[in-house]
């Protein structure tokens, strides 16, 4: 079971706060049960993964460095990141695996500031606006994608 | 059986020439794969689909109206409408349906002028990049946000 | 009577919805409706209508074609289209017949995208937000530049 | 007689030379031809008006201000302050009355800094294009406005 | 002399009204003449060609698609659809032929928004401004490329 | 007690009209509440104020240009000419005295078009959203700084 | 010698406190030296000038209204107005006279909302940076011009 | 004593600088001297305050989340994440607390980068160009909103 | 023979490299042997040409300056200086002879300052991407225009 | 005599056709007579001029270096390379001499490009729209000045 | 030899994986590699250096921060935070020291967004795209520097 | 030793008044000095070199295009053509060789309108701001890179 290829997966910042902030539009799941969803997901999927959450942009840019030989593919939520991190562009560019970005809201109904993400220029898919579920749907995506290329 | 939800798979301009037209950037399934692939998902999700195509944005239009009422939600993958029809996003806000929108190619990193959709003002959610494997996702999230309103 | 001027009432897309769809903005009237009101208001006028309505770009363009040389005046609600078309601008030019524009609703006070219409450059008055009596006055309007001409 | 509700009718800089400036923009009618007209139709209409012109912004936002409470409805047309005055726009905002924009010739036709009008930013309806009798039409649309209110 | 190369020629919107629209601008021969030309001159350099006129966007991205594998080359007038249409950007890409766009007028001494063509993105050679004789030079590149690829 | 350092408080459009216009984004207070307040604070801070209104461009400029050498310092809160007024920008670069600018809603979450102020280019100070607290903080500021400069 | 071609000489706002405004970049005179120097060059070249000064937009709108007919050209400076007055280029529409616009100081080497002027869209002629003595450098053109035309 | 309503100054990077930077922009006083003007004006009206400073996005982000419901309000000098941070933004819309921007420069007067903040989208109230008295003031200000709420 | 319309072709600066410059994007003609197509196309239309290039603006300019009056049309390709100048715009609104600007490569599919040509301001016709028998079909459309003012 | 100041007058690419070229907008005189009018001016004025023209930027660039020094001023009309040149726009700089940029026709009526100069971003004076006698006013400003220099 | 002037030399984020991220841009030297060039050309030139890098944008602003009256000079490669980060601006303005921004890549021949830096707001000099001797050549013009203010 | 590499190093327009003009910014060094100090450097370097200024744009582009093929590398300072030759550009283009250019002065912190250059577009390295030993810099890096293709 060790065997079973890693997924990376990535959460920005303020995501800590999800199920308390605006759940208007982010819905009241915490991150701890977006956590859940995605390891009892992954686990139907043949999958191992790595959950991570930081406010710090350096922390993200170290964690996907890190991930570079040694995860299949990276699950990206970059939250208020996606809009002003070169950095994080250059990571994704350093690591070269597969990576699914996810938005829990509809970006593009948003303020004007959020439809730009530096992340799309080099993400493989990006999804918006499917809550939670996303993650799910970004998950099942890199299975069918790392077995391709096994 | 007829019991079940509907869903609108609606397919604009070109999107008939699947498999054959720049297959690096669309891959190799034709329309037909693609009808296979969404009629088979929507059976394990308990979901029907209606599946169309056309190179007319007044079809379009017509076949959105036309599921207000009658269908659960919407799959679309305007194409090259997605850029250049506001008649689309109005019939849209008509219908009043879940509606998922979905690219086989990741449209961020191509031509500018693809960067914008006006199917994202009125979208739920958003889908760039999966490959037709998206058709599927997008059902996933139609079966769920059905049975969440039931 | 069949001498009356005619005047071509064009519809564009979505406007067969009208009533349904998104009532707090457009109202409650049909499209039946404001086509009663139209005759009526016609007949009062001295002035016999042609009323149309299509979702398909390709059949306005034939429509307003067709007016040339038969009709009187172009009375147009080009909805969607007027963002979009410049071929509708186009055979407006051609028809070289007084037109009057016209949107139920207060273009300026929505989208942004909803700010520019191609159809403006040829129209020679445009009115919007007086709801569906905006067509009357249209009619009106169109009444006095008729008789002027005459 | 004095019962009946009265409208403010507003004129912008320059409307007071109507008639001599650019006649083959604006028409030969003078002012005092239009608020003939006005009368005359206000008269049909069961309305009573109050006519007024400055080349003075500030006075029309003193006209604009009194007319809230007092008057049933605005017809204005702000000539160059439509492009200019964001006060008139905020004295509008204040009055809280329905509000009809006019403008005699059809203003998206013209220089490009007339396509932009600060009014129409809070106006309900707005008309170009139409000549002089713009303002009868908008004296319409308020008789229907006001009596749907009363 | 059925084996002669095919070329499909397209003309857009409103071109069927060529010799009467804006003569000034257009001329006034009509499309029938310019059908004439174009037979004649095809003649002579050993074409066939398919000659067809739509309205309808739709219409002509059926027409494109057909052409692929069958036809030779594309001389293709998108008119109005120059400058709206991705959809028939996209057919062109799928269509893989040499392609010629010809404007009759000189659109860069016109209004802004004929500056800019999508199909000018995915045409081999575009001229402007040769009036209905552009058609004939068209050809005559055409005529060069199938020889050259032959 | 008349030797105290007098200030030159300048209300810009329809601020006469505070109180009754949008009270959920201006409050409830009038402008002579206004007034109390400033000519309260101002006493407790030793300091005398000249406290005016005028919907009038050119009274603003007159007032700010008599001010020059017989006032200590500028409260204004300039409304809609903040944004479209470069004279009275020059008049207080002719007054050449402290200037602390106050806007009593939070423009920057306003309309685009609140966003630019022609004063915010001449001015020492900028504040903006703190309700008519913000005509005292700015007589504190003001206060502070007759005082380094005597 | 009252039978003497008459200029109005319009001054825009804060033209009134010159010599003292920020005399590096105005200079030292005031606008009675402005004055006598216009007079004595006017005399010189067989002209008389009405001289005015205002910091109200619509007092300068009335006097270009009046100059219609009765004046023989119009010298400007509209300082602030430059930038921010459709109503004074409209009024200017209505003169018909031959019009010579003026800035004291070089406006293209100062802050960019200085470099645009709607009066230069009307002005047959247009000079900035010339100091004080550009008053007579426009009143010498114009006593060209107006012989021209006699 | 302890039950005062606590404030949360936040100070963003380069602030600990403060004295030594550009002294002819910032002034003199260093952090530890605001910090002292702080509390002894917080003293007096009854506030308690917690006074941080980071060079790290990510602290800045930390420190915000954990004043939601622990804190009465916030006073920000986001310095120059002011203009490129939209975590800090998204941070303080999950505190929902009253908060106050704070810029010791007329940051409108400086290069063009630094006229946008996305913290003032958020922000109920922003001054610049107080200096440090700003801070009092902005205190100021939270202690009345805090006994409005109270 | 001497009698034979002349007709002045313009190569602008870097042409006198072609076939060896990037012969991916201009093939592998040289300079020399588009000269010679250019003779024989014009000897069998019945033309004389006039063949020149230049690195130098000013040359160009001088060239088409000279041809007013002593030729019947001008052939150009300015190649960089269609995007920088505006002199040799200039020239050719003197020369005022029929025009064809052609160049080998589509423009518009390169760099985004490729785009924009001055001289597409004042040119009869626009030819991009036709390679050097562009040259060819230029002459062929001035040979008809010749003879068409003849 | 050879005493007296001398001034480079220096004229831009195509005004060697003054008089030729398009006489609506340039007028009937020929350089040769402006020449004239300057020398005769000049003399009047107690200044000797040196006049050249040249199609070549180069050529420009090098006569404005060699008056650095030897001339007491520079009268120019950049013609297009107003719009082009920053190689002119730095030799100006390099010159240190008071400088008069001439316009004949009125740039600010005329195309978009011809708004914007870099010769006035470093000029002294600028005027546009007075003819040839705008050479005369440009010497005129220029003997103010240089006397006023001396 | 501690005598020596030190210089700082800073690596932005992502900097750590030189020779593994794509190496067709950035090559196939370690940031260790490059360490070591510069330690051995700094020994050549007789300076010290300090070598760090991170991924942290608040490690950087406070490296920087400490260099102030400690380091001699400043030699930076910014990476993604050139396009991103103020704060590392406002760092170098606090350190007032020589500063050498260096980039290894051709940065204006890449992505749109990486042509604008922040830093080259401050910095000295700025050099992109000689590879990993522009860390030497850098070296080399700030020993240059420091010995000129020496 | 006329064995060695030659490098072509080209000035463009003005710098031959290096040391005169804004020494401010640009310093004292002549021209003379530069190249004494390129010819000692490209000594020690083991390079010859072809040292030229222009200030004709055509002479730039012939001597870059004689460069090809007979020198081994370009150094240019196009000074004020970076920033509007194509021409420049495409020559660089056909030259093919080893590029670097280099701007005295740091341009990004001068006009707006110096912070964009064609040449960038094209050349391989680019060096701003490191005054005249910026030459000596770019002959070191073309050194390195003549030995690398060796």
């Amino acid at each position: 079971m060790t065997q079973r290829p890693r997924i990376l997966v990535v959460n920005g910042p303020n995501l800590n706060t999800l199920g308390q902030r605006e759940p208007e539009i982010y819905g009241h799941e915490t991150l701890a049960d977006v956590e859940t969803r995605c390891r009892r997901r992954a686990d139907q999927l043949g999958l191992d993964i790595d959950f991570m959450q930081s406010n710090h942009e350096g922390e993200i840019v170290d964690a996907i460095q890190q991930a570079r030989g040694t995860a299949a593919g990276i699950l990206i939520n970059p939250a208020a990141y996606s809009h002003t991190s070169v950095a994080i562009h250059d990571a994704l560019a350093f690591a070269e695996l597969p990576t699914f970005e996810v938005h829990i809201s509809q970006v593009h109904r948003r303020e004007q500031f959020r439809h730009h993400s530096y992340v799309s220029h080099i993400a493989d898919a990006v999804l918006a606006g499917a809550g939670t579920l996303g993650y799910e749907l970004g998950l099942e995506w890199l299975a069918e994608r790392v077995s391709d290329t096994n």
